[in-house]
């Protein structure tokens, strides 16, 4: 084994939440997922993609992450991550094997540097896609992760995950790919480890704009946007869950071809943080919660 | 001469406003048009596309429409549309020749039913268009205009411009057609006859969100909008100039093919109203600036 | 009015048909249509585009052609067909007005010299497109009919109703085109007059061949083809239906630009009646099948 | 009979040469024309597109031209062009019927202002078209004419053949179109009337230099260009055939959208007259050569 | 050497027949390829693409496979290859070097665990590619081996050559690929080794359905299909050579990502194994040529 | 570190002129390059894309080559660029750090075995990308080098810096890609190493024509060409610069795709050297000027 996992795609993430029945509500509802499990402490919901799902919900007596899910092609590249990332220090807390949960598949669960639970997997349980047509979420398109140590899990994503650096917004948020999406990690220099938010992408601006009124319709504003960022060039809309934490409603995110992209580091400055100028800066309220409370992760 | 005349397209809208100084300044700043001629009581402004200017602003004690111009590509053409509108029983205020005032070329002015001004000119002069790929208009896309007989000016500008009908919004609008664009005038029926509102295109979506962006910093909030209409297709956004008169910018305006074009009535509900469902209804505000004041036309 | 209309459209198609109850089964089954509408001795059929119905099955003691629907966009212009075909000496045997049949709309109905019901409306009941990439019909393509005059025919509905010649197989058939389908009516010199077939287009080649699987499945065998014709460039697969009547499954009709088509005249040889030569000759049970019997039209 | 004849396409010329052996080893040499049939006195020459031939060249004791062919798509089209040129008094000197020269088909010749023989033909011999992608001449493009009356010559052909005015080049030159190219007759005032140089058209930019290098290595340089001219924006490359007569090699001739396209009248400055800037002004050979000698037309 | 070779492409594949006249006969005329090399006992055919031959046929008194040859592009990827080849412990029967036989090039040869012969080579010679646009093979595609172990020689396969799994049959068949095409090779569970197929691609489904009509009118009936297959996504149909020898006619096959790509197992039900449900199962007669007579290999 | 770096691009070339003033001037004037930097003894020039310049000129009392420079896109790369090539031999001139010549950036200088000076960078100041769509040089598209052994340089530049055969042309030159274009580098087998010539890419054939033209109503005439090269497929046109050095204008370059790329031998005949038969042989005199006087290189 010479080399890190070529991750392929982030395929979910999992919430613990303090409102569980309101947030599959929510979620389900104006947000555009799809309920496909569902048990009496946790919730599987599904975008209009291939993914069996893409959120998993967790009752919990406050708001933290869960974990994070990868994929990999193959079993034996499941096997040869595992290997890597045990050669590499981290913890493995689940071996390699068959998955259990619901989805399905093979894979194995380690922690990062701050506690945190990622998953790696290949064969999970494929389902049939939902018409793209519609203005859904498709999949969830990044994970930015609030941390004390930017510089450090930087180091660790790249070199245990595979991930690289497509930019950096000076050094505040560092934005790590794996397979064409600008970002599928994002992290943000912060006091406290803590999940900032996640990223639902649809299919271009049109399904997006239809995506806010809906939500409108429903009841739900924005709490930031609409607007667009300059690293990664995807349209922003941010809204507040019913237990606090935060998503993000994407559309248009820049594609990277690994053999030509040079990154860059981006000023913090209002005309790059918002391109459409719609937006204006995130309110106390919202920044309030993606910083979140601190989450101490695996235990 | 057996057919009426075969407009090409919308050249431009001249304007009466009781804010001839504040107007040039809004529609040469945020509004990103640019100012081409200027007089003491006129002003004239283009878009980046090849007309020599879109819009005209006429210092006067109303608000009020001036005239409206459309193109016909050569004098013979011209010409042979002014015998049409002629034995069709239009008054004829300018027979066709030379035109001496800014933008030059050949044409004619008359008078519709409820006595604006309307002009048909060929070979104005061309000016070099500008870069496309800006968030600025690049044309006026079309013109609304209050009715007090909706039936009766939709015959007349049938017959004697051979626009066409492409759509009925119940029978309170109707939309004309020119070439390409689902629409180059609307009709609305109203108390008295008044400009409605003058709509400017953008290329699409994100140059339409970067200009509503650009108006927001400039310090102009949309009056309605943004939203996405049924009939047309086209995302708008209204906003009410320094003298009260409204433009709205849109993009994407269907592009109707008219060997294929089937008109459609469309009820007058919200989800047609706006497709993106982020507008809600128009208010008493915006509602009131569109009714405008009773306009008596050519004098 | 100094010209025939501009038929945008073949709407659907009307049959008589001795075995109904078998029929419906048969086209809302393996066929791929949806039954929208039904009584006792008619039932009404729609395909996956924006007709309300492309066929209806009327109960009958012997199989015949019930009518053609043609589309015109405005009342205004089925008015004006009207008035053309009754100056040009049909027989109007119902006058324009609103429809008040299935489907609605406005329209009018007429004979052509062999005693055919044809109708034109316009602003019929519009319903929501199915999604367009399952391989079932999207429309009803063209209607080939059976003529012992096929000249006088081809003059009268290039007269009366303005279609016009595409190509011609030798003296035996003449393809007549609307807009863009290489041919919406088509005349095969006969006997006696009849409906020979009714063909319904899918999206493509492979949607065509899926088709063709999924009638196997169901255990309708193809009584003539896979092949692809000459003239119009169109796949075919002919089948007898349980009265038996002749449809046909068909995809890639050529597409024809009126201000560049030249008309041809096809040598009736092996190579050109099936361009794939999958097919081989009819045999004389389609051959029956397709020559029908003396339809006497209008009563 | 109420318009003129909507002519599809310039099919080919004719021209009266004094090198008949030496010219047809010319352009069914280097000029990548092909020989398709000969005589003592005539041979007639195909490019790779679907006209019997592209050229004919008839020996004679003076270079001149002798004919020019027009396409309309059906026989119907062709009388009815036939009857309209008689009703505009033109000299009809073979009424509609079928021709029996090679390629065949059915057609008319008549005269126009200037004593030049002009032909409107229908259902010509089809062939085979060659391979689109190898750099030989696909078509003749058009076909530029020395006149003494620019005026009423461009008043004639509009007026009698139907064809439209494109731009004109200050009051020097004028282009008429049929259909998508931007012109297929061009007219040049001049002292006398006389064929000025004849155009077939190549598929791009890298075929027309690729032509350009066959002729070079042949022995031929060009005697104006390589170029681009404003009007029409097509490349140009002229030459002078063995018996002093001009062809041009030209590529990227500009299409035309009737419903939009808006005549402009260009004045004579180099920058307009190559927009490449790599040919210079003509000099006075190839002027000699494009002027020719006075034509005396039909006889 | 740190790494197996990275394979470009099948070149072709040599049989050994019993039916060599009759097998020339075959493919040379209703299949499509063309004869470029022959010899008492071996004929050398190609098809339209830029290989100097798809298909060696040898003369032998039983059927089996001769050897499959797979491209490199340079002498020194050659080198690297047999380097790696032996290191792994195979067999290599003919060292790196010119090859003298017709086709030319660099290249080795080496035998697989079950004594078939494999050939990597470069810098073969190149021949001018024939027109695409016919109905005729462009390439050889793939090519089915019977085998008694799956899984080693799938280990063995991805290992020595670098080839990757791009889908499982559930545990009886095995699709392997190089770059693009779903597979260049595909293993069959079975009771012994033996060639199963060889696959030959056409431009697409209008080419496919023109080369089953070109076989048909030679009498040459398909013996499987036509279908479409749910792994791969290719359409086919099967005949038997005139040695009993199966080569498959397919197009459309899917075209991998190797960065996206996620490997799954396919259940073998017949609305996968034929997407179009055309070709019902495979008959006894088909399996019984496609099984084959057991092939022991190099000797 | 285990593998040669991979160079993204190449960024600029640096060359020694003897006649600085003239070359700026005609650089910056007819060739389409922009001044962006000056001091006395050099000169910065920029392209159209994103390169802070893509040309350096030194003042020097003999032409040659200064040096050239590639791109890295992290200084994480160019550290493990520098330790690769220090590993491999190569001799380190400046180690990994900030560059503080104008464009910045953090790089390295290493010696090749001809002791010309490479650099390799990432992390430049970007510059605002000008419009694309007007006739002027985009970036430096190649540099090719006279070297006194073309085997010993390719081995080293393939093996230290990563590049990889295109193709060679016999074995007097060999074209070294980096991602993308045919080449970036390029050697000839010649008496002396010294800098052969520098390619400068514009977007299309119009616009190399137009830069063609630019250039000769400049005064300057084409010493080589236009041609089109076999190797590489780009346009051609080769001039002298004041000092005596030779630039390129090129266009359409082939875009390599690694995967499926097969490098070829080129025969050296004129119809390989130039697909356009336009250039002829290269003169004695623009031969000279490519030949250039012994580069002594880095001291």
């Amino acid at each position: 084994m010479t080399a890190p996992p070529k991750i392929r795609a982030l395929r979910h993430v999992g919430l613990r939440t303090t409102a569980l029945e309101e947030s599959v509500a929510f979620y389900s509802g104006p947000w555009g997922l799809e309920l496909v499990e569902r048990s009496d402490d946790a919730a599987y919901l599904r975008a209009a993609g291939p993914e069996h799902h893409v959120l998993q919900l967790h009752a919990a007596d406050h708001n933290a992450l869960d974990h994070i899910a990868f994929a990999l092609p193959t079993p034996e590249e499941v096997d040869a991550a595992a290997a890597w990332a045990a050669a590499e220090g981290a913890q493995i807390i689940e071996p390699p094997g068959p998955i259990t949960r619901p989805g399905g598949g093979y894979g194995f669960r380690f922690t990062d540097p701050e506690n945190r639970v990622l998953e790696i997997s290949a064969y999970v349980n494929a389902v049939a896609e939902r018409p793209q047509d519609v203005p859904v979420p498709r999949k969830v398109a990044h994970c930015v992760l609030n941390t004390t140590d930017i510089d450090a899990l930087t180091a660790w994503y790249t070199r245990v995950l595979g991930l690289r650096v497509s930019d950096w917004s000076e050094h505040q948020m560092v934005f790590l790919r794996a397979v064409g999406d600008h970002h599928v990690i994002a992290f943000n220099q912060a006091e406290w480890a803590a999940p900032n938010h996640v990223a639902y992408e649809v299919a271009n601006l049109d399904a997006w704009l239809r995506s806010i009124g809906r939500l409108k319709v429903a009841g739900h504003e924005t709490a930031w946007g609409p607007g667009r960022h300059g690293p990664g060039d995807n349209a922003f809309a941010y809204y507040v869950d019913p237990a606090g934490l935060v998503p993000e409603m994407t559309a248009e995110v820049m594609q990277i071809d690994d053999d030509t992209w040079m990154p860059r580091v981006w000023p913090r400055v209002p005309e790059l943080s918002d391109l459409f100028r719609t937006a204006g800066p995130p309110s106390p309220h919202i920044r309030s919660h993606m910083g979140g409370t601190p989450d101490p992760g695996w235990a």
